[in-house]
């Protein structure tokens, strides 16, 4: 049984399962669109192509852990059906948040939006037109994922276990995403409201929502969820650590994502929280100058990235992700998971902080 | 009993129990957001003064009568939060529809991002940050109308009836606005294209659905849920006809909508279509010059509605108009509505086509 559970959750076979289950719903009807509709397959094919590049399918990965930490056995349709939905609710969120940022590209591909405007390139108004066209996009995969939800095949015990906790999940992003947007650009030595826009954002919507609802499909009882949170919120707070770092310090060719961005937006990130906390009269103009400008260049940027050593900002926000990875390591320390859950958690965990990508 | 269903479909008394019912729904918490978040309270403020700001109510009061069509009897919580429900998902549809189309008011004030713009005048970047909050507005909105779909305590029959049709109606709207889009800014004498797009965005989103989510939910069988289109589709293309004939011709101070909105945007309307396909090359010309300038003048309008009404458009309007308004009248010919109901079906298709605003 644990050699089975062993084989279950192996997290490369569990990530093409859920390749494959994606595959799957989005080639049947996504919300009611028949699929041979020929006028809308830019939308439709838009989605699709979307959903299905290549991408590290963490939420529904978790939704499934959450599945077996609560001893669920074997998965049923319902529990693939819900991991699924996380995924395209995620792509709601990753195409509006790119219309957001005017994030020029996406998983080493265009955005939607700009996708959307070069395809219509021939139109005067073509930028307009992308924008226009990938708010509905992220509209559509919104209802989508609420299609696959409703179509999941829930027991009533399931729904009023699963449900709350998806509203509070859509909740909770959104009001991250609200803060997000009112402190962006303008960056404050605000180091409890930059954790806060990432708790929100990160640990409790890409990390413990997920693992919360695979475990309440499960039947998880309120000690394991707390466990859930326990491992969950730390490991999502070291996620968004490491994705600050990245974000400023990664290698663009590994990241996928120009390594300016975050700079130019003035994403107010713990990092830059910290850094701004901490810097010297003169070190702080120069980041209120340089951080935000849409036309920060390279060589700005390594001004920025020294400030952001010399004020220790960086080694800070390393310590803070290993005390949390090791928070969320300990809380994994307990009788309550078989042995194979809790090595299939620890390897996420590992996953998602020691990165480079 | 028919006397009582008589005084129970009074439309103005239930356009306020539904106006009740909104306020109450929303004064509790909207989607996961705790009410006294201070740090949303924007957000969630605006959600609410949106939804409340005085409307017709057309699709809850339709899902009402629907469910009285069906013989529901009295109406159950249920009932009263999927309505709710019904109108939070049109904010939704509303908030992103001004953005798409660049409208500065609706329903007499500014349109959401416009509101959130001019409350941040202070940002250099107002404008863009106004759209991008009012994206999130309306992922809100449409959030909350899950949030309060996936708490009315629907049976399970009734969920099994009613999710599919609510799945169904989302996925028409967006198509309906993906294939308004496209058209927009250069319409064309293409009369079934447009049709298809006053068909999918009202006819089906804003009558039929509507009517049958109601229906559904009361337990109606497949004969009264093909009455219900009957008199659905046929009103809903009158309904759309009308709104493009107001939109050309209609006073704004009875409106509360520019009068030159639909043709600075270039609205592909079957009014226009119709104007297309019949102009001389000489009204021909004159149309594709000025509709879907953005600095069009009233005294360019002027000229419009005269080729309008000389290629005999602004008659065939009126006319098709007309013809369906009797049809969806001679559907409720039938016995299997009481009368009480049919008479209320009456005034509401009276109401939709009969109107100045």
């Amino acid at each position: 049984m644990s050699t089975d559970l062993a084989a279950t959750l192996d997290l490369d076979a569990l990530h093409d399962r859920i390749d494959t289950v994606l595959a799957d719903v989005l080639r049947r009807s996504p919300a009611g669109i028949p699929p041979q509709e020929d006028r809308v397959r830019e939308l439709t094919g838009a989605l699709n192509d979307f959903v299905l590049a290549p991408g590290k399918r963490i939420r529904p990965l978790l939704c499934v852990l959450g599945w077996h930490a609560a001893g669920g056995g074997q998965e049923e349709e319902c529990l693939w059906r819900m991991a699924a939905s996380l995924e395209v609710f995620h792509a709601f969120a990753l195409i509006h948040d790119d219309i957001i940022d005017n994030s020029p590209t996406r998983r080493r591909r265009s955005s939607a939006h700009r996708a959307f405007a070069a395809r219509h390139r021939a139109r005067p108004d073509a930028d307009a037109f992308g924008v226009h066209a990938a708010i509905l996009l992220g509209d559509l995969a919104l209802v989508c994922s609420d299609a696959l939800m409703n179509s999941a095949g829930l027991s009533k015990r399931q729904r009023q276990a699963a449900l709350p906790l998806v509203d509070a999940m859509r909740g909770e992003l959104l009001m991250g995403q609200h803060l997000d947007l009112l402190a962006t650009g303008r960056p404050t030595g605000d180091v409890d409201e930059a954790m806060a826009i990432a708790r929100l954002k990160t640990a409790k919507y890409t990390i413990e929502r997920p693992l919360h609802l695979g475990a309440a499909l499960a039947g998880a009882d309120r000690e394991l969820l707390a466990l859930c949170s326990a491992y969950a919120l730390p490991l999502g707070e070291a996620f968004q650590l490491r994705d600050d770092l990245l974000g400023v310090f990664g290698d663009p060719a590994r990241t996928g994502k120009p390594v300016l961005d975050d700079l130019r937006s003035g994403k107010a990130t713990v990092l830059m929280a910290l850094a701004l906390r901490r810097a010297a009269p003169e070190q702080r103009s120069t980041l209120d100058a340089l951080v935000g400008r849409a036309d920060l260049q390279e060589e700005d940027a390594v001004r920025i990235r020294r400030i952001l050593e010399r004020t220790g900002a960086r080694d800070t926000a390393e310590s803070m992700i290993t005390e949390r990875y090791e928070r969320a390591l300990a809380a994994l320390d307990t009788d309550l998971l078989a042995p194979p859950i809790a090595a299939a958690l620890r390897q996420i965990a590992a996953r998602a902080v020691i990165r480079t990508a």
